[in-house]
């Protein structure tokens, strides 16, 4: 099943598609368009009607930043690979490209009074990256891809860790359908407690 | 003909191209305007008619993915370099920039009664592609880029697997012109085949 | 806290975000529309409406890349990681995505009599830009990551030169404010002799 | 002046910047807005008016690829770096991220009989280029960056066509201004030959 070659070059394939997907999130945050906007006072409202795609541009950075350093993390535990590992790290990638649509989504409708489907989406989407989560650790433990017994524990904590994980943003992508700002907020609390937890552990 | 230099530089490009490529797929979903959207079911319905991107942008996504670690196999294989066979790599990267432009096709008109052009232009794409594979294989073997024999062999089975793939695709985009959208399930169905055999054969 | 894995990973990842970022910044210069050109003079005419457009772009380029050159240097300076010079150097990047957006901003608005948002807004990334080297200069000494002395001496001024920028481009985003024109012309300058300096420093 | 670190991380920024500007080129490449088409037909048709637009796509991707082969060969002579070095390679990737403009502008106006502009500032954009050749080979053989003699005699040949392509290229600018079709069948021919040439020389 797993063959030995070294994961550079997966490694370098996923750290590119992550670089991207951070980077593309900015082309959502649109200028206002000049027609209409006559004194500088207009201009600045019309900037300041930009606050929830700013919000949701810094929390999706954020997140693959996150994942990004997991991801880092999870590949100092393994040194071979097979094909079902580099699949299940292709699902990851494909729920990290994903990002920037509820992104936007969220940055368009938080503040209206319609902004469940945004945030009931962009939480989906975090409980499917951990399903991605607990098949890339799987497929990791299952071909025997890991260093040793210490780095097999770890990643049956990741693989455990998904589990956590997928309950509790499914469980927020339900609840957001009744009341999707404060589910927002609860998101946000949830990543920064992460980003501090992270810090703090390291 | 073929100069000894390592093939490290060129990988990391390719691995670039890719990798860009995949994650572009996202920005042509766009996200409904809030206009003419005033309640929370409506903006669901909009979301809904989402459906044929997210199956366009899923199916190219698998298909950049599984060319990628085809092309990551096929590197292994090789240990030199010559210009024919950068530049039959370029060609290769050529048919994978150009994947977005005929997956906003499918995903505008697919579930259309004009679905014709978009599936047939995704299908020719893909014939051109496996004419790429056949250069990239056929240019390795003419310069004696392989590692041994072994590698040889199996780089003309890609070649071969290239010219069975060149007449699949171009009957499939023939086909297209009258049914367009069996032709899409048809495609969707043998890419899914692809990739569950190379999950196994691995 | 710090450990002692190499950082080849992490410096391939920002270099990543720096390339797109760059590289993203010429989508905001949009062609002229084809409506309403019918002569060639009258094309000439609209490309040269781009004029402050592309100034924003050339500066934008030189600012990031500048920043990566700085980036590269002080990579030299250490020879281990921790998370939180991992998270230091995300808030750079941070700083470094959103580049695009103030850069558009200028483009549209530079030559309108309600230019000070757009030049405020310039001025201010670069400043949250220099608390970000502040925090991976502050990081990199206080989790001792510094190959030696001589490293960690070079880091204090780039921590100092740090709180400098801070001020400098505070004040000019100030500044800015009521002279917007002639804050865009001060900073151009500025980076123009950076660059001089750094040609002739090497 | 020159300092004796590995080129690999510049490398690797540089290749980041191409494979993305490549990659780019393919969103000016929009596909019919569905409003306005009924038919198969109607779709085909405008699917043949991005004729010109897929015409400059490939052109540009054939030009960014042979430059980054270029590239690729110049810096297998070099083993040092240099401030003036990286920021000529700088300017360098400034010519080349600005290529997705021209090559949008050729794609909207080549077929109108206002193309003037489009090949002018496409040729210039390829001149500017030349130029930015120059100062990478010159800042090579001045800071002697090239590993030996035989490496600096290539580098002063890189430099000579450096010369002679400014010349060619401003040259073909300047009568783009009246012959704006008949300069863009030249340039394509131009890139052929070279194309086929470095598949030769190999």
């Amino acid at each position: 099943m797993a063959d030995s070659h070294p994961n550079t070059r997966l490694e370098a394939f996923c750290d590119g598609v992550f670089a991207i997907a951070l980077t593309l999130l900015i082309i959502d945050i649109k200028i206002p368009a000049s027609e209409g906007i006559d004194t500088t006072r207009q201009l600045w409202r019309a900037l300041g009607h930009l606050g929830p795609s700013i919000f949701a541009f810094v929390l999706s950075f954020a997140i693959i930043l996150i994942t990004w350093v997991n991801h880092h993390a999870s590949f100092k535990l393994v040194n071979k690979s097979s094909a079902s590992f580099i699949y299940a790290n292709g699902f990851l990638l494909l729920t990290v490209v994903f990002m920037p649509f509820p992104t936007a989504l969220v940055g368009e409708y938080l503040l209206t009074d319609h902004a469940a489907p945004a945030v009931v989406i962009y939480n989906s989407l975090t409980a499917v990256q951990s399903v991605a989560w607990i098949l890339v650790s799987g497929t990791a433990l299952r071909s025997h891809l890991t260093k040793d017994e210490k780095s097999a524990a770890l990643m049956r904590d990741n693989r455990r860790n998904g589990y956590l994980a997928v309950v509790v943003y499914s469980l927020l992508a339900l609840i957001a359908v009744w009341f999707p700002l404060a589910i927002a907020i609860v998101t946000t609390m949830l990543w920064a407690y992460w980003l501090t937890f992270s810090l703090r552990a390291a």
